[in-house]
């Protein structure tokens, strides 16, 4: 059992680190830029290797989507909702994903903003994860918004991740970093107005 | 001499049909996906008679990126141009980009949304060209907010900026058009609230 239990462990932190790499090099140069051949040569793994933990490319893609998302949950949605219900968790919720991108989580910034545009045109199962992916961030928000007790939920989630995207494509795509500094101010003056009008 | 300037017509002709169809192309495919041959086939014109236009496909990247500036120009930024100085023209202007991405002058919605993220890890002449229509833009709504007499113009445009492209965004690749009515009523709220705050 010890011979077979750690054959099992030393698979799957193969698999984690190959799904660790993929998602490092999609962020940057999308998910068709993942190969079999490359992350096996880049990770010093047998292709055959790579290829018994996947299958396909589709399947790599996929895997990779799901790797990139627990790490997004990892790093921003569980330390927020260590906040108190209400407009602490959303504002941990917004704080967190602005730091998530300005730290580089992924070396092209957020992962779901870089490989979403690949995609919009090519239909199929990478581009619902992806979508999927966006829409419960997007729901994350507005729920934390409902219980913050803010009007017009939807309205406010729209403009919030908003000015999150913005920041990321900015700093990212346009080598202005100060544009996290402006998503700040942006959500904090949003949530203030609210809060203004709540009184 | 009319026999000369005939066939410069004609050549000015050509070069502006290819271009259009160039634009429409790169905001669905890429501006990567672009393809002399292509153009050529689709175009029913001799891949001869492309390449003399272009002459390689930077050249042709290129002259496309400068085709749509020239379209969004026409599209946007003029009709605004002939409001009043101050808020009837920042208004314009950002109703104006959103009648432009909500009517498909592209068929991809936003162009320069929609090549940007392809050319964030390739710096060059295509990607610089990208950049400065994109900078261009924030500028000239930076302009009007400073012609509105508003404060922190830098702070405005971000916000603003970010309404508009979040709803090309949800509405080209999550499929989701009630983003351009949210981003309506932001710009719309956002500039009520310095409107009151200036009195």
């Amino acid at each position: 059992m010890t011979r077979v239990d750690g054959r099992v462990e030393r698979g799957e932190q193969t698999r984690r680190l190959i799904l660790r790499r993929a998602a490092d090099i999609a962020s940057v140069e999308g998910l068709e830029g993942l190969s079999i051949g490359r992350l096996a040569a880049e990770l010093d793994v047998s292709k055959s290797g790579v290829f018994a933990h996947f299958g396909s490319k589709e399947e790599l893609q996929l895997a990779t989507v799901r790797a990139a998302a627990k790490i997004f949950v990892d790093t921003v949605v569980t330390p927020a909702f260590r906040e108190p219900v209400g407009l602490p968790r959303l504002r941990a919720l917004c704080e967190g994903w602005l730091d998530y991108s300005e730290r580089r989580t992924f070396p092209g910034g957020c992962f779901f903003a870089a490989v979403q545009p690949e995609f919009s045109s090519r239909p199929g199962r990478v581009r619902d994860s992806i979508a999927e992916a966006g829409e419960k961030w997007t729901a994350l928000i507005r729920e934390a918004a409902v219980q913050s007790g803010l009007e017009d939920p939807d309205q406010l989630a729209f403009e919030v991740v908003a000015f999150l995207e913005a920041a990321n494509v900015q700093a990212v795509l346009h080598d202005f970093p100060g544009a996290y500094d402006r998503a700040r101010v942006a959500v904090r003056e949003r949530l203030t107005r609210v809060e203004g009008a709540a009184e």
